[in-house]
């Protein structure tokens, strides 16, 4: 019996668009290979820079492309964060929170409900002590929450950030991957550009190119470009300029909804079978992203994953995002219809019957 | 008239395989598509790794691939370096240095001579003290010299990072590119594999591809590991599996002969207009690798560097690398032969009169 894994937030294999990309990679480097195969501009290849400096309404000099976008996340955090406050929603992404901590930032998780980050919490914390050094926040399908900010919270985020002069990134992977309702406006836009914006290729392409994106202030953007030049001199530009030849061909948008709707019937078919045999559990239902949040009464998620990795299905449990150890979170990207509705029968049987 | 540059340590277009990395990138793709476009092991592409563990004879756990080996030696030195004495040759490569004094390291220049390090200052440096974090060298063709530490040296260093328990890192992305002679033993080789030892297909293929690697001591190749993990989750897996697929396909070595033979015709080159044109400068006339390092008696080479830019010609002084101002380095890998004859031409009648 191998282990089926809610944990792993990952696109299916089947939402990678292998041949169009061995396609791509090959057209790239025989139009502009001289320039991808050498060193090149430390903040990534220009034609793509160029595309998405014109979809934010910036000026190139603005947009950040690193080697995946956590690497990015780094080197702002490097930048601005040793010793100082950094603000983060309560729950949030594992890893940001591991490199905050590592880079010795005192970091503040905001109370957050159903629709994300209370802007009451965030204006206490930014009334009282120290100006921290950034917001980061996921408001759209967060990560592990799922949640969405609605938008009259973005509204006074952005107003609180303008009034605190407080630098607010907003990492935005998931916001394209929408099985239904409305799109909201970024916090980037509607603060006129004046945050700083962060998405990726890794949900709407693949992953494994590693192609990531900022939008940063411009006395930040240069900061870090020369740090990025100071750690690897220019990013793989191979990887980037694959992913432009791919928009290029307008294959772009067919992907994305042959991936929502791969990814979408794993939503429907996770909140069915949850529904069906595991009713104990509280679980939002996102429109979008890659994640369910669910709360079980009275059960340490802790001892669930114990009990469910023995049953042959795993998880994240809440705490590893900074939630109550009641919380979990449940990945519905990675795993096929059929191993949807068999980890979801084995977690139900690794429940303890006490809690039943 | 557009400037020529002994500045750039960067291979010339014609030594990049364009049309062959072009139909590796394909086939990699068509081949182990799905691999390379999810997230994959942080310490890079498992066929490479493989690869490259038979060719040191080591465990692949031991073989780290990074976005280029600059963004390896950021992750020894993150974890190795803050507050600690770091030893290295004087000169060293500037890129180094500068990471290793943003992280706060005491740097500790080693005299060196024609012949490289010279191991009583090493023998020195360990003897008085505490110890260094580790010793950074380029023995071979080194990064601005030129220089090649001899075996007798060679020898020496490991006998000494034996007996201090010291970690020596070295580095040698220039040791395949030969025009002459007979290669050494690294100091890897010598030591049995205790130092830890970098190099990378920048020179050897294409810098843009940023593949770099690193055989570390086991327990240091499992902290890096988290480090990276942390950092970037996975490297940029298509420029991995693409040089794989280069060397998969018996390309390597052909390639290798194509760029030493356009770079050792340019090495010859520069030597011979420097020996017509400009005698007044001593330099030396290495078996391999980019640069040529020149000292010109009673010259400040920074002032020269400024008559020299406004001719159309550049170069980098020696005080980057931290050597004496007479000194500086040019750099024969980029330009081609006519602009070689021509900058040392201009390099010539900048030199200022009274030196002449």
């Amino acid at each position: 019996m191998s282990t089926i894994s809610f944990a792993r937030g990952v696109p299916a294999p089947e939402c990678l668009p292998v041949e169009a990309l061995a396609d791509c990679a090959k057209a790239a480097l025989e139009r502009d290979g001289h320039a991808i195969l050498s060193y090149g501009p430390s903040p990534g290849y220009g034609p793509l820079r160029a595309r998405l400096a014109e979809q934010h309404g910036v000026d190139p000099s603005r947009i950040f492309l690193t080697n995946g976008s956590l690497q990015g996340f780094v080197f702002l955090a490097q930048r601005l964060v040793p010793g100082r406050r950094v603000l983060v929603e309560r729950p949030s992404y594992d890893r940001p929170l591991k490199i905050l901590r590592g880079l010795g930032a005192d970091v503040v998780g905001l109370d957050c409900d159903d629709e994300g980050l209370d802007p009451d919490a965030l204006e206490r914390a930014l009334a009282g002590g120290e100006p921290p050094a950034f917001l980061y926040l996921i408001p759209t399908f967060q990560n592990p929450s799922g949640r969405t900010l609605p938008l009259e919270r973005r509204r006074r985020v952005v107003e609180l950030a303008e009034r605190y002069d407080l630098l607010v990134l907003e990492d935005d992977p998931y916001g394209l991957v929408r099985y239904g309702g409305e799109p909201l406006p970024s916090l980037f836009e509607l603060s006129g550009g004046q945050t700083a914006y962060s998405s990726s290729y890794s949900k709407t392409i693949s992953p494994g190119l590693r192609v990531g994106w900022f939008v940063f202030p411009e006395e930040l953007a240069r900061q870090i470009e020369a740090t990025a030049t100071a750690t690897y001199i220019t990013p793989v530009l191979l990887g980037q300029a694959t992913v432009n030849e791919f928009l290029d061909r307008g294959l772009f948008e067919p992907n994305l909804e042959r991936v929502r709707s791969l990814l979408g019937a794993r939503r429907d078919a996770m909140l069915a079978a949850l529904g069906r045999d595991l009713p104990e559990l509280t679980v939002n239902r996102p429109d979008g992203g890659y994640f369910l949040w669910g709360e079980l009464d009275g059960v340490d998620s802790g001892e669930l994953l114990g009990r469910a990795e023995e049953a042959g299905v795993t998880f994240v449990q809440g705490t590893d995002f900074g939630a109550p150890p009641e919380t979990l979170r449940l990945a519905f990207s990675f795993v096929s219809l059929d191993e949807i509705g068999e980890g979801v029968a084995r977690l139900a049987a690794a429940l303890p019957a006490a809690a039943r």
